[in-house]
């Protein structure tokens, strides 16, 4: 069996899992949750660029994301961020809808797979 | 490091990414929003079709669909196309819940994950 | 183009599927639906048991999990089973949101993404 890599674990989740250089991460929220979604935005990037950074692997190599807004119309101030982000570089495959998340002040979470 | 493949890029996200003959789709939704959710599922699989094509496969090589309806209600005539797609063909391993997407018009949303 | 093996599969989706050792498993629900998040949860969790354990996989070989929650104020009491099942064995990667599921009464929807 191939080896399972696991990053930042707790008792319910990894932060990131990697296998077979698949990187799979969990869905990142901020922790200064008194800031808007654009705070919040940069916070989970923060946090995504750590794990990819952990396994060897960075924002170029993104291949599939999911992101879950609390307010779908905050989307176009959570794009600027991820725009300004991504760049030049390949986009991932994405998907983004509205939800409610762990935290009522959560304003946005996403989850990437990635390859090294 | 492995070869990543983008097809249909623009400056937030690709339709779809291929890694090691993994296809990761975007979340497809339709362009003719004045239409129903059954009008809508059709367009949203024209485009999956074409994304799979484009990396040499097929719904036959469906592995993972996520979905998404605006009114869990409309899973039934969203089903109804789905089965009529997929006909005696292997299917996905699915999950299916409700949200709103980028567009209050949006009825449905399809991302799926294939191999070729 | 790689085998891909189908578990459980009816006229919609497949309970699992298995390609190159990667196990994507349908989003389960429970069947009694008459019991609470609690008793749901662990019926959920059988049912990832039974998908994994036919692909010669089992819980210690997660990679990434989504959950929705009917409520998500249901979150602890779905982390309480979650935490005993999968005890001091690696987590996967995980995001958890509020959603409606197919039905009124599902109150916990669970897909994760193994390996073997």
């Amino acid at each position: 069996m191939g080896k399972i890599t696991r990053f930042n674990e707790n008792p319910i989740l990894s932060g990131a899992v990697e296998y077979h250089n698949f990187v799979f991460t969990a869905g990142m929220t901020a922790d200064d949750l008194s800031q808007d979604v654009t705070g919040q935005t940069r916070q989970v990037i923060a946090k995504l660029d750590e794990a990819l950074e952990h396994f060897g692997t960075d924002k170029t190599r993104l291949m599939q994301a999911q992101i879950w807004l609390k307010d779908i119309r905050d989307r176009d101030a959570m794009n600027k961020v991820w725009v300004e982000w991504l760049g030049e570089h390949g986009r991932p495959a994405r998907a983004c809808v509205q939800a409610n998340m762990a935290d009522p002040r959560h304003l946005v979470e996403i989850m990437v797979t990635a390859c090294r």
